[in-house]
């Protein structure tokens, strides 16, 4: 269940956005694993190459060398982003492709914004 | 220079937000960097305390129970916070206040929306 997390993320959203109200220990953790996943320097940067990508998916035979990581670092990268909802994997042929999963990133832009 | 790391992250977000171009090895790392800062339970729950409280301040003293961890440990994730840009710290009397840097949070949510 890879969108499992986000879909917690989406929840806590909606009942408490980060400065409205202080958070409960619960929605504090899942905001935080969810955080985590985005807060390494070569994750934010397969995103974004991802989101810049035709469609906003990408090979992942394209974004090794951009990264100049290796390839398991790379799948490792890529993993973390897929369990936490950001991205969806589909195989074709040989290779692996990503694709940005729409509004993810934004939700949680959502949470961290003033509420109006 | 309690505001330094948020100031190089105002930059890369007016630059290059997240999710409408590559961004560069820098900016990644400045970005992971304050996304860090964000990514924990405690930090995300004393946050979202201080926000909630009279004028977005809070003594240090308010934040020990809710959070139930040590004050030591407590004041370990303010300094996180106030480093990161966050938090400004000043002390009155015995106590330090922690106050909410007003929009720092904001610009986090900025880089991370999908560009209009």
């Amino acid at each position: 269940m890879v969108t499992l997390e986000l879909t917690d993320i989406t929840a806590a959203t909606c009942s408490a956005p980060l400065l409205r109200e202080p958070l409960s220990a619960d929605e504090a953790e899942t905001l935080a694993k969810t955080m985590k996943a985005l807060a390494d320097p070569a994750r934010l940067r397969l995103l974004s190459i991802v989101a810049a990508s035709k469609d906003a998916e990408a090979c992942v035979c394209d974004l090794i060398e951009p990264l100049g990581l290796s390839q398991p670092t790379v799948s490792h990268h890529l993993k973390i982003l897929t369990t936490a909802g950001f991205l969806t994997r589909s195989k074709r042929g040989t290779w692996a492709y990503f694709a940005l999963v729409p509004g993810a990133i934004d939700r949680v832009a959502h949470v961290l914004s003033t509420p109006a």
